[in-house]
């Protein structure tokens, strides 16, 4: 397996967009077409969210960079809702996707080396090309991740500046003149630097919120390498300038990360009332076509 | 449903003990004699964690105020292990044992939302009493969380100050001239101040590892109606006294949180070679009345 640096820069470079499709199945606001999904964990509700995010996955091919399977929506199902899960994530790695599952985990060490067999490499139960996980436990606890994600060719996303409205009350505390959220990456960046690519890309990235640009050049200046899974643009309110401020303009194109959006992409309006399986298909092939223009422009 | 706080102070005086059992179904820690459970996701090795980790219920009942399953070793075996843990749970609650679910779970609002489907209340897919989560994203993403919590009598446990030797790197930064640990309890404290049933014990707790005995002291100072989860006690090296310096002794016995323990009393030495169903089941019994023991001569 190439390394996941290499991975991500070719996705980006043979979709033409660093757009990341964010596939969270909201049972409240999936089209009626996929069927009945109002009883959580019913027959009639886990096939509906099967069919709706092989859907979605079909459509993101070839179309977007990565997808970004959000694990919440699928454990509200119970555990025939992680069955979904398993299946999406092993069928887009079939078909060649990236596969970013958002999963947030995060424990002490000899935990987190069992949250590394569940999640991380192609291999894993919920495969995947990268995982989402949170350092508040410290560095240490990044070990045993890290130390599948090097041996499976797989990337890592640490939370370091969160796209929601209240995410300075933690990260951003002031630390001897610094936001937590610099000296968070400075603890990140040397762990960065050791595993990067020939052409200089790391495995170990940050989650870096479309809601805070400003924020985001500052942690592309403490972690040039890094990829940015750049979460809020769209539905969350950022704008595609905000959204790339992280990421780099090569004589390809955008670089550097992943711009992901959600609602905007799976939950467009005029996908909500689609009475067809290709209606809603070109509703949703249209919100993929605006996104990638609005990125392309800037 | 009555609320979490009272539910868990009731729990420790029949019970007679704080003690909390963590089941963590290590496939390569448990005795041969629940099967082989090498092949990972194996119809052998979901036998296997299911009939352990029932064992362990069974052998937990009455004589300990909790059990705290960790997500992680069930997702390690994927959605099969997920209904194992399901099932665990269910089977507690019908038992009548107070379950911690500890999934550490995080995200922004909308998603925590979906979390709180999946992991918060006897009717959840994963049936809990409590849920361990990661408040690094802001107070913000605690409001569905807790809403859940209040709706259903459940409780949470913020990770505050956690067991592990690195657990500093971003907990013990400065902020202002306090560990951030210190800064994320009091932006806890009105939440959990306003929570509380009628003795004054909150629905809303933090994790403080027993492994920092003095910084629980203080926390208590910041938290004083909060339940305490306390890891770390036994096999990761902290003694009973250190363990139980965040909780309260009353006339009947220590109150206030739990002190949990898992490889000391479901992998105790005498355990791993057990031949028999009965010679394991007294290893763990045994194991349960020293740590019951120890705990109770502080």
């Amino acid at each position: 397996m190439s390394h996941f640096a290499t991975r991500l820069s070719d996705a980006i470079h043979r979709s033409g967009t660093p757009l990341c499709m964010g596939i969270d199945p909201h049972p409240s606001m999936m089209p009626a077409l996929f069927g009945d999904a109002r009883e959580p964990g019913s027959a009639a509700t886990i096939r509906a969210i099967e069919d709706f995010t092989l859907a979605c996955l079909d459509a993101a091919k070839g179309r977007v960079a990565a997808i970004k399977p959000q694990a919440a929506f699928f454990e509200a199902q119970g555990h025939d809702g992680m069955r979904v899960l398993a299946t999406l994530g092993r069928a887009a790695i079939d078909a060649g996707m990236l596969v970013i599952m958002d999963a947030k985990r995060n424990d002490i060490g000899s935990t987190n080396a069992a949250y590394a067999d569940a999640w991380i490499g192609h291999d894993a139960p919920f495969p995947s090309d990268a995982l989402t996980v949170n350092a508040f436990l410290g560095m240490d606890t990044l070990e045993p991740l890290l130390a599948r994600a090097d041996a499976t060719g797989a990337g890592l996303f640490v939370l370091t500046r969160t796209s929601n409205p209240g995410a300075g009350a933690i990260q951003d505390l002031d630390v001897d003149g610094k936001p937590l959220f610099h000296r968070l990456a400075e603890q990140l960046a040397p762990l960065a630097a050791a595993r990067c690519d020939s052409n200089g890309g790391s495995a170990l990235g940050i989650v870096a919120g479309a809601t805070w640009p400003e924020d985001a050049k500052a942690l592309r200046a403490i972690l040039p390498s890094s990829p940015f899974l750049v979460p809020g643009f769209g539905a969350q309110g950022a704008g595609p300038a905000d959204a790339l401020a992280g990421l780099q303009r090569t004589d390809a194109g955008w670089d550097g990360g992943l711009i992901n959006s959600t609602r905007g992409l799976i939950f467009p309006k005029a996908a909500a009332s689609a009475t067809s399986t290709a209606s809603w298909r070109q509703a949703i092939d249209d919100a993929v076509e605006d996104s990638r223009t609005a990125l392309a422009s800037v």
